[in-house]
């Protein structure tokens, strides 16, 4: 295969390492090249040889001035998101960039110009589209079997809270978590958000609450077609990782339950037993991860739109800021107001 | 209404009580005039007071005599019903008679005569064939969702043994038990069974195996219509009673689970928990019951044939003494054989 | 039984004959003796008399004025209630009355002021209560299988939206449909609701927007306790009666399902198929509506408070009042601007 | 990873691709050097080469004789697995076999004599152990969950039946179709087979029966430790892939259902429908192929006996002759008589 896509990583920490892996071992149509991460270690070192990859090294300009690389991977910390993908777009590659991309409207808008200005593809980490049970619904909704879509129902809930150190530089839970979700609204909707009432509370954790954050939340939301949605959101749920959707039409509904290790019910004298469900993202959202990466690679080859762009990622950007400035000031907040 | 049919009940035991119940609080086509039952007791009389009924009795004869009364329940002991069904045909009555018939085919053969020659209607208790579910698959079957029906498959397992003096004299698990599993499997499959091959264990209690008997089977069955059939039994299942049927056949198949107490599902750290099936008989085939009685009423009624002829109760009995040779001579074993 | 309770009932529409079927059939510990209704008709008083009911009469004080009748149950129109409280009140009867007391804070209050002045109790018909499912959730959150309460989900949808000459009576959707989810909210949270956020759409008929109302909505609560919760409404769901509840907690979640028809399961070349919810209230709360009444009738004889006091239709009322006012004036409104 | 296993790979049809491309993609420990195949066309050897497989030939020997080589795969025509299995046996080699060993009990103990006498490893290919949902219900009844077992249930229904062709020299639907399901049986018994009762049917294609075959069959199994055991089987189910494991014991029972594309459930105007089973045995199993030969390498690595020993492949193949017989003298059979 000589026609292998070339491919840099910036940033080998845990997401880093499941995209690396699986374009290593999932997309004969790619090849990891080099990997960058500004606090390289002989781990990463001795990681990245064992898959075969020809260069690591601290400095992700090893990346950007390869001609040979065409796609560049952003897996750095958040607040490094934005400038990557100013420079790597400014060096004519295409860019797959982790949520969010930043959390500043600002930031994000300059870095989107660029994009735009540079004429490079840019697709945004929100994997969950890519589930497979999500993206049924979906498909349910646009062969026209939920008919208008009315509602939009997310329960999206952690089966632990983040470090605190995380929460406290993380934007906060609309930023870190519930962003996943207004994503997931707007895909389900087909349609973008106007507005936002946030209802919060600190159930899980009262540090959470001294760290100016909720850990429990109930978002409604207002689309532009006229749809409703609500998400409500855990950081804490003791039977673990809670991800469902739920599409209402005028035509039907379509819904889903999580996936479990196994369909095995065990009936004894106490009653009809189930598995929980995956315990967290990595194993629910486990083959999502490889099918947002080979989309992102087919867009490329096709030279067409990725399936989530940059205007996706700002827009849930605005979403969780606006979800901020609701809860901070007790109203309903137009999204246009954070824009 | 003055055109109340008048029901005799020979028998005031839990079957009867229910049959007598659910006629006084369901059935207003009809009364229930007289019970009489050979053992009554103070109770029973205070019971039937409490209802409205106006008559109770020993004697059975006051209800074959009394010309207002019309139909007759037999809910008395097995080994009396082939006698009362004769009586009450010959008395030109309309029966309805629990199961089974006899455990002999002859008594059950003379019975059927009788009741040929009266020109009355009877009907026989196998409730099960009016269970929501059990219908509901047999309608998707007459519908043609299913194709030709292929196989059918019946779990029927009870929460817990009967006592061994029942055990000693009901026939055995093949024409106590297995009896009603049989009438479903003719009755789903629209067809009767043709060859029976039992095995059969004691695995529950070694009592019964003592007692000649087997607690634990599984009874392969071979339809006129070459459809296949499987029934597995087990007298105990610790988590209750187990009632499914499935009907696979060439254009698809049907299958239903328990009903249970609630559809709740909770959620917690050790899992997914749901409730058990509903307990026994009685609460799983409460609607059955009514439901039976109703369609026979129905039947006298419209002058039409009942929905569980004399000769159903026979072809049951007889698949039930096949099963047993066939336990017994360990082999299959042809229903004509014992007919 | 020379004992039985002495029952009227005010008003022989739908849901007052289902109360008064459900006493002569399941409730001999009580006796309808007197049918009360204004626009009394040849039909119910054929019906009643067929039911053994001894007396029909146009005018309530038939039953106001008799001194047999303990008890009396109000379910003729709603703008009658508050007044046929006070009245049986004074007259020392017991009280069971339909939904909702009235569309008024005012006359709630002093409906029930007369009830505490007269002793007697007061039932209101939030029958939702006594469904099995959201009983079973309940009980378990009160066993604290679900720990601290921490989100209340209500999903409750009509098979199609009422008449539109009801629905400019009604008081709206927040007032004839949501006010059973608010009790239900209430009751599953063992908490008052303290803040409404109502979020509205009209995306089932045009005409219920010319009306005044919403159709499709999505409403937030805040609960004393500090859970949170969210209901979710329409009128119309093509796949029928949509009613579910999830609890949430410190220590997991229950959730129900809709009851159907059957259990069983269709699989064949196109999918794997089961029955819709059961269409309705009649048929989804057939049985809740039995075990309301059978619970009115536990806590008169034993002269304790009933399950579903005056307190809670005042409360369930406000609540619909502070979403009608959220939804108009756009913001989260506090149950005490309408008490 | 200069530790690798090196693989040699005798067959590349389909069953041989699917393992080595498992190696290649998720076997860091394994290496496949060679891949022989009788048969190879040029595009086999391309897709070897994508791979990066080292080696093609025609000759098994450049497999057997190269010392380098440890492990032999053998995934080549039924017929020729014994004699590969001796001369891999004798020299030296740790051996995977493809189901069945052959359909001769006299060749498959013989080749297994030599696997003893060589000392080396030999694992059968019954995949369906490593299945997550079967997988599971054994660790059930291994950790006690169940009590004593006292029934195994299997379904296990293919969505078409193979080519006439194939039937023809398959040995029958016992031995190319059930072989699995009595594997199956064994493992989730924990105990091994002693007798069969073999029924069939031509049900799905006539011309199957011309064949001498049948195409529907229920089979009853008697396991040494007292349980039972029954299998139903059709060549043909409309919606797919029919592959279910029910275990009853003492203390309870352990079901699976199968595994779908997705869990969306949709709700329309016609019910609640849900997907199909996955289609076929490469998408069931398609992880269950994976884990198998993980396991397997595994067991060379530590030194320990195999999950599946030569051992399992001689007593399915047993019982699969035995139900043969069964079928053909219509009488429950011995598997000692066929051994």
């Amino acid at each position: 295969m000589a026609n292998k896509i070339n491919v840099g990583v910036i940033g080998a920490g845990r997401i880093g390492k499941i995209h690396i892996s699986n374009i290593v071992y999932y997309m004969p149509e790619a090849r990891v090249k080099t990997v960058a991460d500004a606090n390289l270690t002989p781990e990463i070192e001795a990681w990245a040889k064992g898959l075969g990859i020809a260069n690591v090294s601290k400095n992700a300009d090893d990346i950007l001035r390869d001609p040979e690389i065409t796609v560049v991977l952003i897996c750095s910390s958040t607040d490094t998101h934005a400038d990557y993908i100013v420079k790597a777009a400014r060096a004519g590659k295409n860019i797959f960039c982790e949520k969010p991309v930043d959390l500043t409207v600002e930031k994000v808008k300059a870095a989107l110009a660029e994009v735009k200005k540079a004429g490079i593809r840019l697709q945004i980490g929100f994997n969950r589209r890519f589930d497979h049970n999500f993206a049924h619904i979906r498909e349910l909704a646009t062969a026209g079997s939920l008919g208008q879509v009315q509602l939009v129902k997310i329960t999206s809930r952690d089966p632990a809270p983040p470090p605190l150190a995380y929460v406290k530089v993380s934007g906060g839970i609309f930023l870190d978590m519930t962003i996943h979700d207004f994503d997931m609204a707007r895909f389900q909707a087909g349609s973008e958000v106007e507005e936002v009432f946030a209802a919060g509370a600190v159930l899980v954790d009262p540090e959470i609450g001294k760290a100016g954050d909720v850990d429990t939340a109930i978002i409604t939301l207002k689309f532009a077609n006229g749809a409703l949605g609500v998400i409500d959101n855990s950081r804490k749920a003791v039977y673990g990782y809670d991800q469902r959707v739920e599409v209402f039409g005028s035509g039907g509904a379509a819904a889903t339950e999580n996936d479990a290790p196994s369909q095995v019910r065990l009936s004894d004298g106490s009653g009809v037993h189930a598995d929980k469900p995956l315990y967290f993202f990595l194993e629910r959202y486990k083959d999502a991860f490889v099918a947002e990466m080979k989309a992102f690679f087919q867009a490329i080859a096709a030279g067409t739109e990725t399936p989530v762009t940059g205007n996706d990622g700002l827009m849930d950007l605005a979403i969780g800021l606006a979800a901020k400035k609701s809860l901070a000031e007790h109203r309903p907040v137009k999204v246009s107001e954070v824009l």
